[in-house]
């Protein structure tokens, strides 16, 4: 059965993704800031509102995928927000990354409404969002996942439901605390590695069968030892996402020495302008202290 | 055609390697400070010498397994060593993990006398070891690697000629930063999970077959979850690798800090009496940062 869905914020991730629950048959209404960019879904026929409010109007579940805290704030609480449509039972699917305790508290407040706010960030990057295998990993009320599941079905492969309302964003910080340090480690081991004159490639494939494997090394390994620091993941989001971790982890009183120590590395990375570079490019940094270039 | 060879060291892991080329039809004698763990071999009509050097006076490849670099320094220099049995054309064979430089030094006082000294350092642990399905990482003379290769394709799967004299070593601490390293990822990610009340095993379930992945967190994450700390590998003989590790970047410049930190936090672990745990112990040191027990 056809669901009226809404789709807000149209970037590199929400443009495939919207595109899937149209191309599964649900009746489909986008709105992204800048308007331009739906055209590639508009020309397939699926409508546009000019506000998050008018794309929430006639939509059962509205799907969000915008890039941080303030930008989903503004998408559901703003004066054009998807409050001002809410209705008792409809569900919002936040698949940006943001903050987890401002996640519980919006969700608190459209509770009060009837509305069900469930967090969804996602990994898989691009390649996973064109390919409908992301991993989708979900906070908030079990019915309304169980309700939204088979849409999630289209746009990922590993769906979770993670726990209560910020669950889902919770597992994601896990999740690049992960992927970040794990990356440092295979910067520092290819690092020793060149300074010392060992053949890269050779080096992997000796040490990444065993324990020392990790898709970092497997997959961004190779790419240092090229040199290509083209973007899978962009350094900038990483160090978004990275913030996100250290402040809810303050919050928390959590200590991550480790997730600390890359996130500052990373802002050296930055400051040579390798932002928008992959994070990969965090092999420069060690390079660099390592005095190879 | 049975070669002659000596093995010198019969841990957790020369044990079971001397006994697979016994039982590959090789000619073995073996030597260990401690007499008594030799009966398992003895008793299978496995030759004892009292000395590596007689342990060596027979033998045309010379396998040593044993702790540290002044162990190895001991059983090839010292007044008793295999030196006093070196004959042109012998191959000593060092699978202990030990110092690149002072391996690179012995290669070379032994070339002088027609002995070639291949580091060979292995991963895997003792269950490799039992199973032959040890990582072996080779530095040295290519031609002597290619005469003992048969001879280690009995003891390890993946068998890799890394460069010269060092290079294995080299290799096998690349190795030790990405395990360890990877470890304190998975640590800090579990220490988050569980401070914010996630479910350690689906949150692992829910990242670990994306970029986040690693075998660290596949193999010792449940263990952390579960509270099981018997060693895999030791927090005492990682520490004795990462000082490896950190002595040998010293030598050659080389910025580490996750390798040394790290290294300080397995400290913190050893100070509450976990030295003899399994690495996943230091997960205690994260919890206990977080105030978690």
């Amino acid at each position: 059965m056809p669901t009226r869905v809404a789709f807000i914020g149209l970037g590199v991730m929400g443009l495939p993704m919207a595109g899937h629950l149209h191309a599964a048959g649900h009746q489909v209404t986008v709105h992204t800031r800048t308007k331009s960019k739906a055209s590639a879904l508009t020309s397939k026929g699926i409508a546009y509102a000019d506000t998050p409010a008018l794309a929430a109007a006639k939509a059962d579940v509205v799907f969000i995928c915008v890039t941080d805290t303030p930008d989903v704030e503004a998408v559901v609480l703003g004066p054009d927000g998807v409050l001002k449509s809410a209705r008792k039972g409809m569900i919002i699917v936040d698949h940006s990354t943001i903050s987890p305790s401002a996640t519980q508290k919006m969700s608190a407040t459209l509770r009060e409404k009837g509305v069900h706010f469930l967090d969804a960030p996602v990994s898989g990057g691009d390649v996973g969002a064109r390919n409908a295998t992301l991993a989708i990993m979900v906070g908030g009320d079990k019915e309304a996942f169980e309700q939204v599941e088979p849409l999630l079905r289209h746009m990922g492969k590993t769906i979770t439901h993670c726990g209560p309302s910020g669950a889902g964003q919770l597992t994601k910080l896990v999740n690049q605390i992960l992927v970040s340090v794990t990356n440092l480690a295979t910067c520092e081991a290819l690092t020793f590695a060149r300074k010392n004159g060992l053949d890269l490639e050779k080096t992997i494939e000796a040490v990444a069968g065993g324990a020392a494997g990790s898709w970092q090394l497997q997959n961004l390994g190779p790419r240092m030892s090229k040199g290509d620091f083209r973007p899978g993941f962009m350094i900038d989001l990483q160090q978004k996402d990275l913030r996100l971790v250290l402040q809810s982890a303050e919050e928390q009183k959590i200590s991550l020495p480790a997730a600390s120590l890359v996130h500052q590395l990373f802002s050296a990375a930055q400051a040579s302008g390798h932002g928008r570079d992959g994070t990969q490019a965090l092999f420069l940094v060690l390079e660099k202290l390592a005095n190879l270039h």
